[in-house]
């Protein structure tokens, strides 16, 4: 930045007038083709300078900080079409509708939507309530728990969110990452209390990170887990949550507090020797098979979408009457007992800021988080590309992030959009997200009223219920497709998918993070290199593996660098390379086969640091005592200005630079009698 | 691979006679226009397979593995020129002489040439003995580990090195890593024998690394401690290094083990204050400013090249003689005292295999073995490049592999080729690595004759020799350079710089391995776009910011995607950015000012994966439903390979595939009145 050749300070005003006094001069064709010739060379050198490093950061902080009203005009929950100056109180509507979405289409809500959102909070809720329960006992918490996320995140939801389907609660594979994360802290079985502390605090954490990047519009963070990781994982975690719902299935007494498939086994393996209860077993499949039945028919006959959506309710109210009418809890089957009813208790007391997990816990808020921020929202724009509006990313954070920490107050473990429970708000005809508010109510009425029926509810229920949702979550046709298509996303989704079977949830998380960014890096680091050759009867050239039949020139060598970065990591082997080839071309006896010019094409080259640039000057210093020619073509905004900026292009001299291939092809073909000049 | 469309069944051998073909019929230039114009698009799609996953995993172990005998012409050291097929025994000489390169250099051997080696090897000696003591004392060995590494390994590596001046011995870095980093695990003030034994251990780790490294070609693994990177850390470990001393310079009998300059300094100053001895301050900076005046007058003066070379050995014979004349050492000047003489000891009876640091013991020789190979070719390249032969890079690592391997085995510590002594080796006119023997007897001669004599030598002058080593590891303009040139890149020289100042040694070149490759990740996963405009006068097509006078297209759009990978962590905000620029787009009130065609230069992705498909279906579908087309023009090989293989261009339609943007353009604006086709 500091002294810079004279060249560099051509003004762009000064670029563009050289530029039209070309267009003036255009009379005489053949005098133009030589003009822009030796023109677009200069255009190369001459062109304005990228915005600098500290440019860079403050514009990327201005974007994300403050983005420009104009991505406002594409949200489709926005209002304001016209841009021109508002008065205070409109401002004040403006951002109070940005931040509440209901203010917006609240205004143009009808009874005759009223209606279908009726129906279809009401379906969300008979699905609900059970499916609320199971998760919490998956999470290791009493049932209540689960209802309470049923209560107070969906409300907060439905004033906050842009998804109409979107429907919130606690979801499977978030309370096994709570309770398999926290549990490794504060045995559940041994202190119950502080591990309910300790979720409540990774819940205000995973609300805050949430939150905060929403604020911070940090969207593109969730997009780190590639769409191939997230398939592994939610497989290995539906196999794993399914394993995990044994314990209930065999009325199992001691249970391992580990995740991973061998120990879940070794574990159900000793209690089959010691004591399991088959009653529970039966009863279980049973009403599985009932549910996987239901769902059948609700497939094969739309208009039936609301039987596989009560099968849990009625399983659990037919479960719960034989329960009671037989007293088989006297016979070993295990039920709930335990259910404390009444409004949402508060648990502002019971956030820990000062205890010694504070870091696992803040760590455990952000896996949480990332997690549920990532299938809420694959779920809610699959929902929202099928009725054709868009889902803006940075305000569901904001909703998301602002449930889940007033959840964390009013004794709520972290929840999310669930896929089952959208879909099905999607197939009764849910229209906006009063559909959640609908379910919030009645959740929170079963709370008042119908905890005391559920005493008798066996858990074998709640854990075929839990069973029948995982198919969903396991996709075998698109692991063949990632196969089919890309070995490296294949291997991510299967390392995410072993990981979280065999090691443990974060282990899986880390295997797929490794080997996406792994696979990057290598990608970006690989020294590739492609000749090119001449398309016949074009001014094209173009890869010759690619294109097998393209023509080479005689006496000119086509290089381009196959890598986005000529950097510290690929320079080396690339110089060598280069200098390799050149050495042993010049061992060819036959005069007529020397090769005289090397064109080096950039255009693939979007970046390049000091370790690329030292390599390019090495390059065209043995070229030079070999006698060979270095041309560059191409080079992007960036790498031109570096190359200035180091004193590269003073060194090589500027007539080594051209525009195109086929310039410098062109340059060298018309020089060879005369020499190519100091190049 | 499995289920694939006909059309990438074709041959390449077809292929080529489909182009035959086109160069047959270019009788009529128009004809042959349109015919090209068709047929490069056809070109695209016909293009044969790349080679897949399992065969690119095959060649990279191949090429490793089993190098393909051509690069061998190539290497400065071969002699063998025809590649005809060889009886056994030329075979066996062949091989031989490729592990042993003396046997091929050393047949021309003359008398003439050893008369300059000789001179060398006693400068070198006369430097590298008062060196080598002085790093041992840096590695909290006793002096005569330091001789030790300067017997063994320079003759291994005279007899397999490639490089004809590098000096090998200890040298200052690597003996401040290894002490820094085995004094965490046993003090050596406690325990000096279990220290020793971790030393030789990691030693021989270090050399198994080397070799391996050789063997599997893994040359470019020391590429990853970028340019940048290595300045930074040299630098601090060239200040780390400087305060060690003061231990010494001071006479301080207690000092801290840790190596960042706040411990260092608060060591310092609370033994200030208890009891330090200026007697050695004195005579370390007399001899200091002595040796430094000497290395001026040799830079001024070529001639006098041996004078800053011997100074050393001048600086300690004459404080020996003084100290012992003065008996200074009862007045608290400390000195060397235990220094056993005779040849090196066995040492493989002290290489520990089961002790309870076997892994961290594994993790210091990587780094040594790392930090020493980086150092080593970088000093050998420098000064092949100077005499114009080239460094063998796989064939160093076997050398300095093999010879630190014996190394622990005799009682040395990791040595590698020194830049100071390289220095001094090359101005003292050395011709081959005769050198480094001559350099090994005289040590060996010494450890024999003269250690008696090296009783009185003080400590302080060890300290002297080495701060005058360390000016050269610190290079001022290089960071300026960087500063200047690539922001990011200082960013990694500052990071290693201050890691290495302020925690330690290891946390400094973590953080320069993490700003490398963080900043690689970013640069290529950053979702880059530009808009392309039309240079006026060409059929080029120059991103508009980069080229300010280019023009638009009326009613298309040209966007070309700026990194290298368009994958997961790139895929969504490109996505976004394009329809939501469609969106807006479609809100113009005039409607000669809509666009109709979007062109998706691809010629920068080399990679896709599942997400970015997924992607580009999406942006599909949304720019159909806007009643936009989409063109994607020049997809690399791999990239359109993945879009058949995933069905995408079945999807599309295999007209909205073009190699150049400006047969998109030239498509759509002959077609704007008679409509795009299916496109």
């Amino acid at each position: 930045m500091c002294v810079s050749p004279p060249y560099i300070r051509t003004s762009p005003k000064h670029f563009k007038e050289t530029m039209a006094s070309t267009d003036v001069e255009m009379s005489d064709l053949q005098q133009q083709e030589v003009h822009v010739k030796n023109q677009s060379a200069k255009w190369v050198l001459n062109s304005p300078d990228p915005p600098g490093f500290g440019q860079q950061i403050f514009g990327l902080i201005k974007k994300n900080v403050f983005p420009h009203r104009n991505s406002a005009r594409s949200s489709a929950s926005s209002s304001s079409s016209s841009p021109k100056k508002q008065p205070l109180s409109a401002n004040v509507i403006a951002v109070l509708t940005s931040i509440f979405p209901i203010l917006d289409w609240g205004r143009n809500y009808k009874a005759s939507k009223f209606k279908h959102d009726l129906i279809a909070g009401l379906t969300l809720a008979s699905l609900g309530i059970p499916q609320s329960i199971g998760y919490a006992s998956l999470a290791n918490l009493d049932p209540q728990y689960g209802l309470y996320g049923s209560v107070v995140p969906p409300l907060i939801y439905s004033v906050m969110g842009t998804s109409q389907e979107l429907a919130i609660g606690p979801v499977a594979v978030v309370s096994l990452l709570i309770s398999s994360m926290i549990s490794k802290l504060v045995d559940p079985a041994v202190d119950p209390v502080s591990y309910r502390k300790l979720v409540f605090t990774a819940t205000f954490f995973a609300g805050s990170f949430q939150l905060l990047f929403g604020l911070l519009r940090l969207g593109f963070l969730i997009d780190f887990l590639s769409h191939a990781a997230i398939v592994g994982f939610m497989a290995g975690a539906a196999i794993v949550i399914g394993l995990q719902q044994l314990k209930s299935l065999l009325g199992i007494s001691h249970f391992t507090t580990k995740t991973d498939v061998v120990s879940v086994l070794e574990a159900v393996a000793k209690s089959l020797h010691t004591s399991w209860y088959p009653l529970n077993f039966v009863l279980g499949c049973s009403f599985l098979i009932f549910i996987l039945i239901t769902r059948f028919i609700g497939k094969r006959n739309k208009k039936l979408f609301w039987l596989p959506a009560i099968s849990p309710v009625i399983s659990v109210i037919l479960s719960t009457l034989i329960v009671y009418l037989t007293r088989a809890d006297e016979h070993g089957v295990k039920i709930i007992k335990h259910f404390k009813g009444g409004l949402n208790p508060s648990s502002v007391n019971q956030l820990e800021f000062n205890g010694p997990y504070l870091g696992e816990t803040a760590k455990i808020g952000f896996i949480c988080a990332i997690i549920a921020l990532t299938e809420a929202i694959a779920v809610g724009r699959s929902f929202a590309s099928i009725k054709g509006y868009n889902l803006d990313g940075n305000k569901e954070m904001l909703a998301m992030g602002s449930m889940n920490i007033a959840g964390s107050m009013s004794s709520c473990y972290v929840t999310t959009g669930s896929f089952s429970r959208t879909a099905v708000n999607y197939s009764a005809g849910c229209q906006s997200t009063v559909s959640n508010i609908v379910m919030a109510i009645t959740v929170f009425l079963s709370l008042q009223l119908l905890t005391k029926l559920l005493y008798y509810t066996p858990l074998a229920i709640l854990a075929s219920i839990i069973l029948s949702a995982l198919p969903g979550l396991i996709d075998y046709n698109e692991a063949y497709h990632l196969w089919k298509v890309d070995k490296m996303d294949f291997l991510a989704c299967a390392g995410a998918f072993f990981g979280v079977l065999f090691a443990s949830v974060e282990i899986g998380l880390l295997v797929a993070v490794c080997v996406s960014f792994g696979r990057l890096i290598l990608n970006s680091i690989r020294p590739g290199m492609e000749e090119l050759g001449r398309l016949p009867g074009t001014d094209i050239f173009c890869d010759k593996a690619q294109y097998p039949g393209v023509l080479d020139v005689p006496g000119v060598c086509i290089f381009r660098l196959n890598s986005g970065s000529f950097c510290f990591a690929n320079a080396s082997p690339i110089k060598e390379r280069i200098t390799r080839w050149a050495t042993m071309e010049n061992e060819t006896d036959e005069p007529n086969k020397l090769t005289n010019v090397i064109i080096l094409d950039m255009s693939s080259v979007m970046s390049i640091d000091s370790s690329g640039i030292l390599a390019l000057e090495e390059i065209h210093k043995k070229l030079v005592s070999r006698n060979i020619h270095l041309a560059i073509t191409n080079p992007r905004w960036k790498v031109i200005h570096k190359l200035k900026l180091a004193g590269f292009v003073d060194k090589v001299g500027t007539d080594c630079i051209f525009l195109t291939v086929n310039e410098a092809v062109e340059a060298y073909l018309s020089s060879r009698s005369i020499g190519l000049g100091n190049c």
